[in-house]
């Protein structure tokens, strides 16, 4: 039994780690951390967690060090940044689900995230936290940096495809559909307020999404040629899931048959990979509250272009979820502990 | 005052019609059929419809020549081919929603609907029914075959753009996110039952939508070179609405301003088609209840691809408000006679 | 054809009137007030609002006065307190849907609202605005007092069946399920996050919500003896609609068909209230987007308790439409003028 | 490890028992029974069951009883009776959720059920099903009756306070919300179709639900004095959920803290009950996808009746999680195993 910390654990991907941890034979909830609510018990803010006693504190990073080797983060971008490197000072292995540490280049952080990248000096030592793709780093790692939801969709349905040449790099369109816990906890906006949201779709940042350069980032080392995508999110009126939806030039002599059988096979005995058969196409619903993504593939007539198909529940597989998986390898024990591989349905 | 019939009134779209009929100051609904609900009042069927007294009767073609001079048809696919000859030979004018008048060529119907096309000599006479486009051979039609949810939202999105061509007509991606009412209300299927629909997205009849082969014939005689749409809709978890989202590749030289430019002069003056201003995309919920398309444009920063949105109310635009738009044009009256601009919001 | 202020413009229930002024024949939006957006284009906040081109001022209220003879008020408790008094002394007639004029009583005012009313002198002038009970005096009135959402459903069933006595006015229970457009838009709380409030039903401000008093105001003239009503409001996930179940006992010899019958003919030619037909219950959505109030009754087996059900549009007969009824009575014009009567369903 | 069948594997409530047993570690679904999908795999129909591998098959008591020592029947009305006297017979150890051994009188049964009750001598060794009130019963049970989704509400949040006399037992209104789960999945009838259940809030079965008889039969041994109950159940546009509120007339000189303190000391220990400090109400959310019931009390100004309020999950606190809790207390293992203390919020 290991002692975790949750940082930011008041927000909805952190509420999330709270319950996965609470489940957890080998980790404990050990430090949970909120400003806004420090002091409180995280009951008196989240009634739902029967039987979590925790009371949540601010983040002192000494504090946390010393009475935990794992931290997981959940802090908004530019408050890991200020937090993640104490914490790897004080020996602590950190998994982090913020921004602050994915982007490679610190001039992409600027020019996206409006504030220059205070420690460059670490980005090279962050691994990518997709389990399915950098276990072996993972399990080494000080610190993993865990992909957003969009980028983990994308990546498991782009990356064997890209990989194996079976579709072309450029002119990939990527239309996602999201819930809207998406937007967090603590943006009570306009476009997050019930009377607006439900019975409501529209596309938002268009073209200009935060997460496109880390998705181009993923797929570059991995492509023959430049990787251009057209990233397209849409609000929902659902709490969880994203349905991606991704149109891409197929490669001379590649059919269906070939598109499924490479995710079959790069996919095969992966606990959280569900490649759904012929004709059968995601719904968000299955994977809402476990740590599943779905996969399908097909061909347009009309175009030939290949049309891929993923689904996944972004506050667990893009997020939380995710962030335990990385833990259970970098634990070294079985990566389905803890996570729900089977949702409540419907 | 004309004596106007509602054949399928009951359906959703049937129902629309009578709402819009009966607050039309030029038009009374005087036969409303029914085959299922046949001998009831409309309002035990649809308490909803305050003040509206009349009587739900089977389709019996002569007498609803005997006492309707127009006629809207809302029957599904099949029924239509069987009705619609036989009000046009008693001289009754028709707006019909069905299919089955708006594919030219019969090979295509019985592709896609699967039953040979009876009455293919009246084909040629049918005239599409889309106000925007055609209404001076709406004017005097006989039979105005109305476009159906999809088809209006693309062909208003697309016509403009292709016509001028200032995007190509190959390699087009239609995204599409659709409202629950677009199954109908007879279509009690398990993926319309609210406890699977309800916090669900998903993709279906991919790449093998029948909506495919009309939107390809509308945009064909306005495009220089075969048109090509991947053409992928999705349900979306809400009862009204469609929102299109293009990926279409620019022309060269064509940018933003000149993409928006278009649009904006195409639609001046019409009242039903609402050109966003740069940056406001569309949301369904504008639209819910209305006969309004809300269009807007932009240009993908990293493929390039120009980004069409549109928004309409599919039982509305897409269907009922439509087709009393075409009787507005047949009656010689303002188009927006009886049908509403602006819905109730939030 | 007379100008009309709208007096906070950009609520929820502000743009419902001036979706219905913008379509009314005797009226126009003349003075639409904003604090919050003035000097924007009304169409810059609520782009559904296609060709409605008023610019959203301050509330100035001489300059109100100058260009307006009737004034609409939509402001929040308090804010109405201050701006009432100028429009009444400068000859506006007002319709105000706030709480400012509604309690009679000003300790009532002052325990419920924690604020001392400034203005008690006001309170005996100020007409109640509910149509169906008290169109003469609104007819005549200077200034309206129209009932929120909450008291306008409760006094609508309640209030025929106390005055004949078919019920006891002591130990009324009445449970209310509220779409969350009532909470209105400027109020961007966590209970009303579209993550927090979607999928959940529960109630809240048990026993002590602020329209308590106003419908114990509204029924006490009515009722032989002292009404006692225990009221407990509950948030339903969806954006309109309020439906109220009520359970009151009957007294002594009075069954379903005199319940019924009561009602039908209290409300017999009202344009705006729906008696339903024995074992039909009221849905919200029959009344979405629309001025009408579905009422239906029954007896309850195994206690005897009278059963009353009431579903209306909380923005519309409970707050928008409500208001222009009023001012349609105070131009001596026909009741429903510019209001619907039937909404798009479903 | 035991074999445990499900009967009625593929409803929603016997997809959920799969989900329960599947990750239960001392339990296996070794026979799932289906008609409609008898032959295929269940995850051909379920395909969210990810890891279960097993196939439908028709019910055959016989081999059942061969293959597993308990099971758990969610078979619908009717149904129950004809399968589970042969599972009794053959020493299957049964936990039934239908209606059919639940109501003791068979008179009730052919009054609320509409067909004669071929077992009557089958209903007095049926246990009630409700664990925090009748666990030693069902340890050495051989049929267990588990109550409905209504009845456990009602129960858990009624029965200590009429057991300790602290309301009375006549008169008392119980007013329902329940998502659209608790139609099933078979029942595709309109008012469970997307679009007329959403946004939508209605009454149903006003004072004659088939449940009320047995939630009188519940209450009334613990109660002084014939049990008079006021049961309107309302669908509420969400999946999964029931808010119960509860208006009671309190003994005398029975206050809140009395009412509160009651429900607490009776459900310290349990693990599936949470009674709320003061103030703090339930919300269907916080049970979502759990085996939890949340309740709260308080005290109606206006009237002094007791206002309770219960939420649980009817799929699993009212029907599967329930069924699995007994399982264990009739394995003698703890209650809590392979059962869900806190779900995924938001």
């Amino acid at each position: 039994m290991v002692n975790v910390a949750v940082l930011g654990a008041t927000g909805y991907g952190g509420v999330e780690l709270v319950r996965l941890l609470a489940a957890h034979p080998q980790a404990r909830p050990a430090y949970l951390s909120s400003e806004t609510y420090a002091g409180q018990a995280v009951r008196a803010v989240y009634p739902h967690l029967a039987g979590v006693e925790a009371v949540l504190r601010p983040l002192d990073a000494p504090q946390v060090a010393a009475e935990c080797e794992y931290a997981l983060v959940a802090l908004p971008a530019g408050r890991s940044l200020e937090a993640v490197p104490k914490l790897l000072e004080a020996g602590v292995r950190v998994v982090d689900v913020s921004p602050d540490f994915r982007l490679r280049d610190p001039a992409l952080y600027l020019e996206w995230y409006r504030a220059p990248h205070t420690r460059p000096d670490l980005l090279p030592t962050a691994v990518p936290g997709l389990p399915e793709w950098h276990r072996e780093q993972i399990a080494g790692a000080q610190l993993v940096a865990a992909p957003g939801c969009y980028t983990t969709a994308a990546l498991l349905a782009l990356a064997p495809l890209l990989a194996e040449e079976l579709i072309e790099p450029a002119d990939i369109v990527v239309d996602a559909k999201t819930g809207i816990s998406g937007a967090g906890r603590t943006s009570l906006e306009l476009p997050y307020h019930f009377p607006e949201a439900d019975e409501d779709v529209s596309p938002y940042a268009v073209g200009g999404h935060r997460h496109l350069p880390e998705i181009v980032q993923g797929l570059t080392p991995l492509a023959r040629g430049p990787v251009g995508v057209a990233f397209v999110p849409h609000l929902a009126p659902m709490v969880r899931g994203i349905l991606m939806t991704i149109y891409a030039r197929r490669a001379a002599g590649v059919d269906e048959r070939a598109l499924r059988g490479r995710l079959e096979r790069r996919y095969e005995g992966e606990p959280f990979v569900v490649v759904l058969p012929e004709g059968v196409w995601p719904h968000t619903k299955w994977a809402a509250g476990t740590n599943l993504c779905f996969l399908s593939v097909g061909v347009d007539r009309a175009t030939g272009r290949a049309v891929i198909a993923a689904a996944l529940d972004n506050l667990v597989k893009g997020m939380s979820g995710q962030m335990v998986q990385c833990l259970n390898i970098m634990l070294g024990v079985d990566e389905t502990t803890g996570l729900p591989v089977r949702g409540a349905y419907p």
